[in-house]
C-alpha cells in the first residue's frame, strides 16, 4: 500500500474510492490558469518557466480535489529539444515551420534532447515538493508515432497524407526516427521519475490514423518497448498508456501483451468493450465524453453508466475519454470528482 | 439476377468477381474531373449542373473500369435547399455562415426541400442513360446526424463542441431537427431512386463523433428508419449504410437488426472484426486503408489481406475505407482495380 489512492488503483490494491483526475485539467476552462498562462506570455513560455508551471499543475488539485495532478507541460517539447523550431499560432494550434523530409533531416536531430528537458524535471520537483502527500503526480510523454506525426506533417492533420506517404513509401524512413524518438522518450520518462513523478503516461493521441496492421508496426510496439525499458528500471512506477480511438483493435492488444499497467480508454471505446477485453490483465482508465460536462445531468448519467459497468471495486481510475475543453464550467468538473467519490465509496 | 454485378452481390448472389468502387473515385485526383470542374467555376456550380455533373460522374467508370458509378454531389446540397446558404472555401471547406441556433431556426428550414433538388435527379437521368447497362449508379446522400453536424457547427470541427453541447444541454432540439432531415431523406433518396440511382448510400461520415448511446440515438436509429422508409418503397433497390468509424459498436448494430444489405466498413474497423460481428447478415462493403494507393506494393499487400479474409464467394464488395485523395495516381487506382478484378475471378 502506498499513502495514493491514484498508485494503489494502478496496482489494482483496495482503495477507499475510486481515485478520478482528467485529462487537460489544468487548462483554459479555469479562470486561476487563464491568469497565470496571461502572465506567462505564451503557451511555450509557460512551459518553460518550472514555478508558473508548477502553480497551474496544482491548481486542479486544489480546486477540484482530484486523486491525481498531471505535470504541466506539451508533447512537442520533445521534438523541439531534438532541434526542431516550435511555434504555437493562435486559433491554428502548434506548428513546426521546417517538417522532416529527408533522412538528413533525421541525421541532424539531437540525440542529447532528454537532457536539455531540465525546465520539465525542475517542474516535476518543485510540483512533487508542494503537492499534498497523498495526491499522486503523473507525468507524461507523446508516442514516438504522435511526435514523429507532428514532426513530419508539421502542424495537425486531417487525413496524415504527408506521414501516410512516408509509410507506404518509405517505411524505413519512418522506423529510423521512431527509433530515435523511442530512446529518447525511454530516456525522458526515467528522468521524469527520477524527478519525482509517480507514474507516467504515454498519449498516443493519433493511434487512430492507423489501420490495425500499421497501428502496432509504428506505434503501439515502440510503446511497448518504452514501457519494458522503463519498468525494468522502476517496477514500483505505474504506467498507463493511452492510444486513442482503437476499439476494433482491442483482441489484438490483448494477445500482444505488455509490462504495463493502466490501459486509457477514449470515450469511442465502450466501457464494457474495453472491460470484456482488457480488464482482467491491465487497470482501466476512463472515459466519461468530456462533453457531457456541458451539464449535470448529462454529467451524472455519464458517471452512473460507468461505475455500473466498472463496479466498485479496484480495477478502475475515473477520468474522462479525452482531455477537457476550454468552455466547460468548473463547477461541473468539481461536481463530477465529488460525485464520483461519493457513489464509489466502498 | 440482375444485369450487375455490383447488384448482385448487394445481394448476395453470385457473380463473376468481386465488384469494386472507390469513394470519391470522382475527384480530383483524376485529371478529366479537374479540366470539367475548371469550367464549372466552383464546387457548387458543378453540383448544379447535370450535364457536367454526368461527365465527372462517369469518368472513372471509364478510365478505371469499376463496377459501379456514384453520383456526383455533395451532401451538403440538402441543408442549401432547406434554406441555409452555403459557402465553398478554398483551404477550409464548406460553410454555413448562418448555422443553425433557436427553435425558429429550425421552423424557418424549408420541408419541401427534396422537391428542389431537381438537378441532383436530372444528374441522375443523364448519367442512368449513358453509363454501360452493367455498371450500376450509386445514389447517396448525408445521414441526418452527419447533416445536422454540419448545420450546427456552421463547418468541420474538431471538437463537436457546439453540436454536443446542444446533446447535453437540449437533446429536443437536436431530435426535432433529425426528425425534419430524416423526412427529407427518404424523399430525396426515393426520388433518386425514381430518377434511375440502382442503389443508395447514406453516409454517415461523424458517426465516430458520437460515443456508443448518443450514436444510436442520435444517427444510426435515424439511418433505420430512413433504409425501412425507402425498403418497403422499393424492395430491390439495395441501401447500403456507412456509419464511419464505429468499430466499438458492431455488437450493438449487430443486436438492433435493420432492414439495409451493405454494411460499409471503414479502414479503422478490421476486416476481420467486421466480419465475425456483420458478414452473416449483412453484405461487407470495404475497407482498404485509401493511402496504400501511394504505392504498388502497399495496394497489393492490402487487396491480398482483405482478399484473403472475405474469400472470392459472395459477401463482400471491394471499396476504399474512406475516400481518395486528391493526390493519389490514377495509374495506381487502375492498378487496384485491375487486381482486385484478377484475384477474385471465380
Amino acid at each position: 500500500m502506498s499513502n495514493m489512492i491514484f498508485i494503489d488503483a494502478c496496482f489494482r490494491r483496495p482503495t477507499a474510492h475510486t481515485p478520478i483526475w482528467m485529462m487537460r485539467q489544468a487548462g483554459r476552462y479555469l479562470p486561476e490558469y487563464m491568469a497565470v498562462r496571461a502572465k506567462a506570455g505564451n503557451f511555450l513560455s509557460l512551459c518553460h518557466d518550472p514555478e508558473m508551471a508548477c502553480e497551474v499543475t496544482i491548481q486542479p488539485v486544489e480546486r477540484l480535489d482530484v486523486d491525481a495532478a498531471i505535470l504541466f507541460s506539451d508533447i512537442l517539447v520533445v521534438p523541439n529539444e531534438m532541434g526542431m523550431e516550435l511555434q504555437f499560432i493562435k486559433d491554428h494550434g502548434p506548428k513546426f515551420p521546417k517538417p522532416l523530409v529527408t533522412d538528413a533531416d533525421l541525421d541532424a536531430l539531437d540525440m542529447k534532447a532528454a537532457d536539455k528537458l531540465v525546465y520539465v524535471y525542475d517542474t516535476i520537483a518543485k510540483v512533487r515538493s508542494r503537492l499534498r502527500a497523498d495526491k499522486a503526480l503523473i507525468g507524461f510523454t507523446g508516442s514516438p508515432w504522435t511526435l514523429a506525426t507532428y514532426m513530419i506533417e508539421g502542424q495537425g492533420t486531417k487525413t496524415y497524407a504527408v506521414v501516410k506517404k512516408k509509410i507506404a513509401t518509405d517505411p524505413a524512413f519512418m522506423h529510423k526516427l521512431l527509433e530515435k524518438l523511442t530512446i529518447i522518450i525511454q530516456d525522458y520518462l526515467c528522468k521524469q521519475i527520477e524527478s519525482g513523478a509517480n507514474a507516467v503516461q504515454i498519449f498516443d493521441s493519433w493511434a487512430s490514423a492507423l489501420e490495425e496492421s500499421a497501428f502496432f508496426e509504428f506505434s503501439w510496439d515502440y510503446m511497448l518497448r518504452i514501457a519494458a525499458h522503463v519498468k525494468a528500471k522502476y517496477p514500483h512506477i505505474p504506467i498507463l498508456l493511452f492510444p486513442k480511438g482503437v476499439s476494433g483493435y482491442l483482441d489484438k492488444i490483448r494477445e500482444k501483451g505488455g509490462n504495463f499497467d493502466v490501459f486509457c480508454v477514449d470515450w469511442s471505446t465502450p466501457i464494457e468493450l474495453a472491460k470484456a477485453k482488457l480488464g482482467d490483465k491491465y487497470i482501466l482508465q476512463g472515459n466519461m465524453e468530456p462533453t457531457r460536462l456541458y451539464s449535470k445531468e448529462a454529467t451524472k448519467e455519464g458517471v452512473e453508466h460507468i461505475v455500473k459497468v466498472m463496479g466498485k471495486e479496484s480495477g478502475h481510475i475515473f477520468n474522462l475519454g479525452h482531455g477537457m475543453l476550454p468552455d466547460l464550467d468548473p463547477e461541473n468538473a468539481k461536481y463530477l470528482v465529488d460525485l464520483v467519490h461519493e457513489m464509489t465509496k466502498r
